[in-house]
């Protein structure tokens, strides 16, 4: 459709969000044509078992797996194990669906025997037909970090499942992330992009923990293909979760001009919604596209990701 | 019932048919009153998860959650996460249930964390709400071999459920075991019993495992109670399991006089089914009961455990 040739995407996707896009794309691209860079820094580990949220989010989304309800987890899935859980007298604060589980405990073992994540994660996703490729963004352990004026230091599931991002956060970090490095893979996936995109995910908790990894910042910059970001605000809002209340706890406003300085010279353009037309002007680095960047519908995943694209190749 | 005052038993117990019998032990006693030491030689790893076949049994018995239908799992359990596996490509062959999936994340958990089987064993146990004493025999590493006609070497469970016990044993035993010891719990609660029951689970793979254990035979020696041993043999076949195939492969043939024998000193009386009353003399070691040992309903559990606590208390 848009793209001639055999031109590469690299897609850089946290969770929900930015699995939004990730649908849109690979609806739109060939499957050899899309490459998906998620965000490790919000894996924890539970009941020995080491979890991946967002890769999961992104393998079943392009698995055509995932709940629609929420956008995470497994269609259908159920709770047992969680109820049998609360038998135990235990209380469960993230939820692991009975299906959601197989998924851990591969993932848990395969590590155990010895594979990297990168490895794990392209088994996973060809076990549930996954033809696009899905790349951590570092085999390495990287642990989102943030320290709460209620709470104190959590790691990042704690303060955004189990305290459902509601304490004012003070400072975020990326435990691990200085000897952590990009993996081949996603160095060789940057390099050869023609085109990239910053999906709509949390600028401080999805995107930057990707960004941050060793490597990557110097890859982008070298970048041959141009890079764009599809900003998570729509009106000074996030669609969902805690990216605009985090960003204002930081003294910072939510606005496209803050994105664009905020990834400062790492894009080539900046796509921003109709809601926030207005501010586009402010924008004074970038080219800017405006159009409808809430995505309710599987249409208007396909139709933004076509759009994107087709900017992208006019710039 | 059948105990006066303060009287102490301890039941050594296997799987599916020995929490028969325990089952029968607990709706007749004082949960004070009863210990039962369990096997922990078929205990296996999966998917990072430390599973205890044999405990759990024993403990889905105990807190009235066991599956009727097989003897174990958790009653009315499902296999989402199986299904998921498979999904996945994966060939499951061993079941893991949802619900109990829960069971082995949480022992998984806090073997981790440093806590013993013995400890972990009774937390889920009082989690679940059992109130008698259930001790694995050891909290070091127990795994049973068999090296088999068909197949070589094969883990326990590989034999037992993966292989359906099909393949022709040539030898059983039980690595680790010569560097494992008995818990303080364990040898005190034989130190203190009154009556000690081996259950009719199978002699080479449940119960020997336990006796085996350094530390076990000895303290059964110096007992001050009473032991007896019933028969998992009916008519010279097992009611499940491999019992009786297994001692016919090793040359011999599974009748109660060879069984008071393989048990050796540590016996003062046999229970046998009254299907093997004729062969009941060849047995000139030990008192014997002959009883219906067959346990269908509820009711026979606890008419069984009943008429081996009596006799026990007439020796």
């Amino acid at each position: 459709m848009v793209l001639k040739g055999d031109l590469q995407v690299v897609a850089l996707a946290g969770g929900v969000g930015g699995a939004k896009l990730v649908y849109g794309l690979a609806k739109t691209l060939p499957p050899d044509r899309l490459t998906i860079i998620g965000n490790v820094g919000d894996d924890l580990t539970l009941y020995g078992l080491h979890i991946s949220p967002d890769l999961d989010t992104v393998m079943y989304t392009l698995a055509d797996v995932a709940n629609p309800a929420t956008g995470w987890g497994v269609a259908g899935d159920t709770q047992h194990m969680g109820d049998m859980l609360r038998r135990y007298g235990e209380m469960p604060w993230f939820m692991l669906g009975d299906k959601d589980l197989a998924t851990h405990l591969l993932r848990s073992q395969w590590l155990a025997e010895g594979h990297t994540l990168t490895e794990v994660t392209r088994r996973l996703s060809q076990g549930l037909g996954v033809s696009q490729r899905l790349l951590p963004v570092t085999a390495d352990p990287v642990s989102t970090m943030v320290d709460t004026v209620e709470l104190g230091i959590l790691a990042f599931q704690e303060y955004f499942v189990r305290h459902r991002w509601q304490p004012v956060v003070r400072r975020i970090w990326y435990a691990g992330i200085e000897t952590a490095h990009i993996s081949r893979a996603v160095a060789q996936a940057v390099e050869e992009a023609d085109i990239i995109v910053f999906c709509p995910s949390n600028p401080m908790l999805s995107i930057e923990p990707i960004l941050a990894v060793p490597g990557m910042r110097e890859r982008l910059r070298a970048r041959k293909g141009k890079c764009v970001a599809v900003s998570p605000f729509i009106g000074g809002q996030a669609v969902k979760g805690p990216a605009a209340k985090l960003m204002r706890e930081q003294g910072i406003e939510p606005t496209p001009a803050y994105l664009a300085e905020y990834y400062g010279g790492l894009l080539d353009g900046l796509v921003i919604d109709q809601a926030d037309r207005e501010l586009a002007g402010q924008v004074t680095n970038l080219p800017v596209l405006v159009t409808q960047t809430l995505m309710m519908s599987s249409e208007d995943k396909v139709r933004l990701a076509g759009e994107v694209l087709d900017w992208v190749g006019r710039l």
